[in-house]
């Protein structure tokens, strides 16, 4: 049960959507504060792209969010135009920081808020099925990992939905070959530096809810004084679990098994259809 | 923002009342799952009383304690006659051990509820006010562990409730010099290994929460098919800041500015007065 | 590369051999102190027996055991006939709780001083060697919790010293496809609760060191002035991987490949041969 | 104990010299695995300057250097002109972040290698000594953070070096009063961001050692074939504690009791004198 957020755009500081946006992402971690009815405090990461060399930077904390001193100082200086962020709340996994989000693989950073149902029945059939050269980047123990690399061996690098839609497909399967009924639940974000994609799926067609921004142009019309949506521009996108409070009409609900591809240019989306095999 | 528990009585492993009751004290730290407002995710301690020595234990965890596995275990094995325990929810000093209640003192333990409204205002001037051979004892950063040294300071060890209602009158003072209103909110535990006394006060007179659990008898009456009731005798004891869910009926709350003093045979109840000098 | 020590015999508080010994397990955690070469500083463990239950209770920390000061705290109050105490030095895997010793499983408590070599391009291989149905009570990454559960699978519960020879086989058959020459070294020391085996062992034949206690009566005539040794009796005995300094003369190597069986009565010892199958 | 670097000159990733230099800062918290004497796993801090604003950022972790994930990656994408990282070794203060350096105040960032002796039996006569107003900025428990509030009582921010003479000055006298012979051992680094000050002291006159790069022109005659001198420039500076192993020859020990002023154009040295009043 955890929240994410995602930005693609013009280089942002990351404490701009983290900390100065009203119910950004850090105050979700401590919701409780915001009469709601959920805490995620079992940990934080935050994975950013704007090295020469393409590759993701990452810093992963199993501090709550909100007290976190060290990212409030690492937030105020990380500038990025591409970049994930998680908030934990385990659905059992130990709170250390190898469970947390984003998982990373070379120039790949994947975020997951769901939960593979069953997932200590399966584990050992999820992991087996994980390619073995990729088997030793396994160093966590959540199901959100495991589905990270078993998307990884379907070919995420090369055809990243299509990999995507394999594994879950193969966890359906293997799930209900477990007798689990609805075998996943999920929000992913994921990304290679240069796109990023916005899945919202689940067994059961009740997803978790997922949004991303309106385009430039509508939100500045909503909001004509806020002063940091002039600088939006349509090129800039965000992805959130959960609307902050400060920018009511901004946000539209991604659809039901649906995958949003946010790319320089025009975005993309289709239907997500897991299938195995 | 805090909570406590405390247990008075026939030695009891810790966790029947920390994990085993229904929205006990872990429950209320994460309670946003049980649907209240509040998290109390900054912090974790338990002190408890049994050593030969007569000197009080203690575990301090700046981990949530709901997913503080060492606690568990620690919980299961720990048994005692009287201990207390404390939940975090900082009002801003930092997340760290030694800003952890129970404070510690020679045999004396320690827990607040509560805030010293503008203490970063008066800290400077509370810390001078503490008996410079106590001093060195100060090793965190709280209103909470400065409100400890100045009740020592005016005469804990022999006068538990007169020198706590000096310090927090002295409190009370400086704050009001400082422009403070209402400058002192708390419920404070406090034990020297043979009684247990629990003070309930605030200056604007509306205090938090405080309860003590109903007389055996009275207990087992209301609730005659719990065994763990019918175990409880007239000598046992159990103060919380909030009631857990599975007593109904069980809980008397303390009254407005008003100090409990629990010790073998009566207890016993005053009216909490600070003054300065 | 770490250190572990073990305890059986009349109930001792912990802190006797963990902190009251001369350069006991503590000061070797830091041991850079003492002018020796290594640093055991990536996390503690103790676990240990006592519970009426008959399982053994645990603290694992990732603090550095030098600055722990709940482990000084607990250390204090730990009474017990029979612990295990492990600092670690991480040989690539990360520090975190999960990665530390003692493992657990039911009754059992197992630590592991040494490596597998090789251990990431066979980690996959010998983890599908595990018994499915305790597949998933691997929690951790390391290759000491990997040996443990081979052999949990190989029969541990049954046959201790069978169920390891044959884990340590198939690792070194293992190793062996994979081209490392060497693919063990270690001192392991586990326990049902009822007996203490310590096994010293390498594929090379050129083991870690390990020590047991020299007979109450030979220790007595050695330190006739130490008043802790007037309290040992014939059935208490210590495992240690490096002798503490306040003992000489206490001391027995465990010889090579030769595990060591201490419990009620004669303890017993005999060769250690891994093979496979 | 402790151990630091500061680096003043063209940009550089910071991890240039916390990582990538044989034997720099982090081989140095494990020194242990370097077969010197010395282990500082107490805790890091790195504070550099860059920012638009001129204030500088920190990161403060209580992770042991040599295993802070975090740390190895922030140290890839920092680049920096000019900052300062510090190993603890505590000599009995509490492992927590707020009592790691560098310590910070608006532009300034301030680290010590040293101690004052006898600091437990003086702390409140040299608190008592901080301007009121910035009290409150004391967070920590450290003997080092309150010699850096002195120094800002006394004036840092207009006449560094003076101030902190007349602080050391008034440690050493407030030590004399309570009978300490030599009460204060250091090396100091601080900055503001313009330029950057070591200072070498010791009431003894026997100070812990601090050295500080050639200047680059004899650098690239000694280290013909080394790739990253030919990069440096007369106008980089290192300031260590103890050199790294991989440039022999390039270190010049500061003198006792002297301080080094490095900025723009050419460096200064004077004699460090502290006195009080």
């Amino acid at each position: 049960m955890c929240r994410w957020n995602a930005y693609f755009g013009q280089p942002v500081v990351v404490d701009e959507l983290l900390f100065k946006t009203d119910h950004g992402l850090i105050d979700q971690s401590l919701r409780a504060r915001m009469g709601v009815e959920t805490t995620n405090g079992d940990g934080f990461g935050l994975g950013w792209y704007g090295s020469p060399d393409g590759r993701p930077h990452r810093y992963r904390s199993i501090t709550p969010a909100w007290s976190d001193v060290n990212l409030r100082d690492l937030a105020s200086h990380v500038e990025s135009p591409l970049f994930l962020a998680h908030i934990r709340a385990t659905t059992g996994t130990p709170v250390q920081q190898t469970n947390c989000h984003p998982f990373r693989h070379g120039r790949w950073l994947f975020v997951h808020n769901g939960v593979i149902a069953g997932f200590d029945a399966m584990r050992r059939e999820l992991l087996l099925a994980v390619e073995p050269s990729l088997f030793d980047g396994i160093v966590g123990s959540t199901d959100s990992e495991a589905l990270f690399y078993l998307a990884l061996t379907f070919g995420l690098e090369d055809d990243p939905l299509g990999a995507l839609e394999r594994a879950v497909g193969f966890v359906e399967a293997t799930g209900r070959k477990h007798g689990v009924e609805h075998p996943i639940q999920m929000t992913v974000g994921m990304s290679d530096g240069e796109r990023l994609w916005a899945v919202r799926y689940s067994s059961e067609r009740h997803s978790r809810t997922l949004f991303v921004s309106e385009h430039a142009d509508a939100l500045r019309k909503l909001h004509p004084d806020n002063p940091r949506l002039q600088r939006f521009t349509d090129e800039d996108r965000i992805v959130v679990s959960e609307p902050p409070g400060d920018l009511p009409g901004a946000w539209l609900p991604i659809a039901e098994s649906t995958a949003l591809i946010i790319q320089p240019g025009a975005d993309d989306q289709r239907p997500f259809q897991p299938h195995w095999p």
